[in-house]
């Protein structure tokens, strides 16, 4: 039997879908370029026996909660489990500790990854076709493949020097409502932003959540990469919410490891019409999560629960060596960009102060054709930031990351990409 | 800021939804009820040791496949990873050894256990509002919950002693396309079902796969049970497919660990107006996954893996205590039914050859009230079978369950059913 594309799906037609292909595919065709495309974690530190290792203290940590019930720690490591996860209540420690962020852990689910946390909430979200959500655009693709997987139209706030273009929010909130929309929610990712590495500062943040406020709107917090920053950075979005805007988005991709693909949401509204005992949003996600993934593997989540007790429930403490790391390569990326392209007109960067990326302006319109030219000729990846616009319009700015490569990449990498701007400008 | 349940999602007021949350809240209520509902594999052989255990021997594995290359083992395991996951090799491995069925590799796709496999299928599937989904009726509650997130209607099929009425499906399928509708698919486990644990015979599985050839429809055969039965009883319908008529989809948390939250598909149908090297369904649904979950965590596979490659991919041969275990507690169920209903009129019981459930019928209709009542007077429970058609009529159809019992509990588990039957009679 054949199937025809056109006939599934329409997010798989959707430019969102290529993006994520084409990205992918490139770094396979061209594996001796340096990427300077992908947002991965530096994985110097990485290191097998650590999984056995958090599993085990994990293991012991259950077997004191549980009284010692061998059988019950069993069971909850290797059975079917609790919908919400199992390590909710070391994940609110947590973020007491290095987010100072009070949670009830009955407002949290524990996800596979990131990722699915935000679907869930966009999927929740998607009553009908008025139903629309905001992005700070530029924004991470997998908003908008999440999106696009809901059914969920996004509307683009403009991103600006501060974050995000706050008049801008307001104009597009009431033009969605003058228009019978009914906007949801906003996508934001306060602290050094994917793509343009932009942390925003205390101010905006009081501010973006009086408008949510007025609005009506959720603001939907993805925070990453925050933990890498200056611990006297403004905090987060959630740890200023006094009236539930905000549901909070959490990734260990980048704190604890990768491999382990757990997540988590934090989602304290209460919902009304649910019956008692469900009442919070996050028991609601959790209804759409036993009907999508059942649960996150309890054996990954012992690893990462290991990870938070073998560090005093600090994953900044448990990230010093990667936090240097992450703070010498933007400040070296920083210098080269400024060795090699400081006198040339027409090209120029902005400067994040954390995070795993920045944006580089050049004097010509930077899409896929050009990106393949560059890995072809020059041997050098980044990423054409139209990608985190969701559609195909080659734009002047490249994504630049930097968070996986080591310092002889980074000079080698960085001569590769002056040789193609410099051949692109001549 | 308060949402309301009425503004969210459709399917988070739909019966299912109820129903999922519902039996899982009753068994929490009734912690000492002996419950004859959970579908959860028997744990007595569970060992906790097995995860580091299983976990070193697909390290060493992969460490000769990558010929000793220690980083791109630890960036395998640990770092982001393929979309459509590691072990794809070892199951379709498994698959020739256990199943008799020959996969291309690239056809398959690892997922977050079997009910994300399905959600995907079930998402590509819905392009528009005349889509539809078949299912053989009663059938499990997760495909009711799948479809509904996925926006798709299910259309139910009769079941009958072998399984299936065909005459039934090929009527409700026409007079679908009558009414402009679009039935894309027919969900079936044909392997000791979930509710029934009917098995199909030889037979009606070629003259399933025919009709299904004829009438244009995909079979999306799920096959949780299949391998605890009897070795020499009738092939898969993926294993008898020769027009690429079934989407199979496989789980691993009867047969692997239910904590790894591991499961596949295999999709190897082509698909028409895809770019070369994405033209398998499997590509097209990788994509899909690419936006809701990323990977599947490559420490969960690779626990997986090692507990293949422990055995020499014969997930059988892994599984011969609690093959025998199923047998046993299948055998004692049915004697014990005889034994304490068989004078009493209007109580009967099909008698499935394998599996985990059976159904008994009772001359009265058993909805959720008469469920409180038997968790709450007589400690025992049970699965009414209106949960199985995703409605909220109470049938005179009780799902019996007896995978993770002990001999013991099993007999008092039945005394209390029938204190519980006899009572409702008098």
């Amino acid at each position: 039997m054949e199937l025809e594309l056109t006939g599934l799906h329409d997010s798989l037609t959707a430019p969102v879908s290529e993006s994520m292909n084409f990205l992918n595919e490139i770094a396979h065709r061209f594996p001796d370029a340096i990427s300077l495309a992908a947002g991965r974690p530096f994985e110097g530190f990485f290191d097998l026996a650590d999984v056995p290792r958090y599993f085990d203290i994990y293991r012991r940590h259950l077997t004191d909660r549980l009284d010692g019930d061998e059988a019950a720690v069993r069971r909850t490591l290797l059975q079917y489990g609790r919908t919400k996860g199992i390590i909710h209540e070391l994940i609110a420690e947590h973020l007491r500790v290095d987010e100072g962020i009070t949670v009830d852990p009955q407002a949290l689910v524990v996800t596979v990854g990131c990722q699915e946390a935000l679907w869930l909430t966009l999927r929740a979200l998607r009553r009908d076709e008025r139903d629309v959500l905001l992005a700070v655009t530029p924004s991470y693709v997998g908003v908008h493949g999440a999106a696009r997987m809901a059914d969920l139209p996004v509307l683009p706030v403009r991103e600006a020097a501060d974050g995000i273009d706050l008049d801008d929010l307001v104009a597009v909130v009431r033009r969605a409502k003058a228009e019978g929309l009914n906007p949801r929610a906003c996508y934001v990712i306060p602290d050094f932003a994917n793509p343009s590495g932009i942390r925003l500062g205390r101010e905006t943040r009081e501010r973006l959540l009086a408008i949510a406020a007025d609005e009506d709107l959720l603001l939907l917090e993805d925070n990453p990469y925050g933990l890498f920053g200056d611990p006297a950075g403004p905090p987060t979005l959630k740890a200023l919410d006094r009236r539930g805007q905000v549901v909070y988005l959490g990734s260990f991709a980048k704190t604890g490891l990768p491999g382990a693909r757990v997540g988590y949401l934090i989602a304290d509204q209460k919902v009304s019409g649910a019956p008692a005992g469900q009442d919070l949003f996050a028991d609601q996600l959790a209804k759409l999560k036993s009907m999508l993934t059942v649960n996150t593997s309890p054996i990954a989540q012992a690893v990462i629960g290991g990870k938070l007790l073998a560090h005093g429930h600090s994953l900044r403490a448990a990230n010093a060596r990667e936090t240097e790391t992450y703070r010498g390569n933007l400040n070296q990326v920083l210098a080269g960009l400024e060795k090699r392209f400081g006198e040339l007109p027409g090209v120029s960067w902005n400067s994040p102060t954390g995070g795993f990326f920045l944006l580089l302006t050049v004097p010509f319109a930077a899409g896929d054709d050009l990106l393949e030219h560059s890995a072809a000729a020059h041997r050098v990846l980044w990423t054409p930031v139209h990608h985190f616009y969701a559609d195909a319009t080659p734009r002047n700015v490249l994504r630049l990351s930097f968070s996986h490569l080591r310092p002889d990449e980074i000079e080698e990498g960085l001569d590769r990409l002056a040789d193609f701007v410099r051949e692109q400008i001549r």
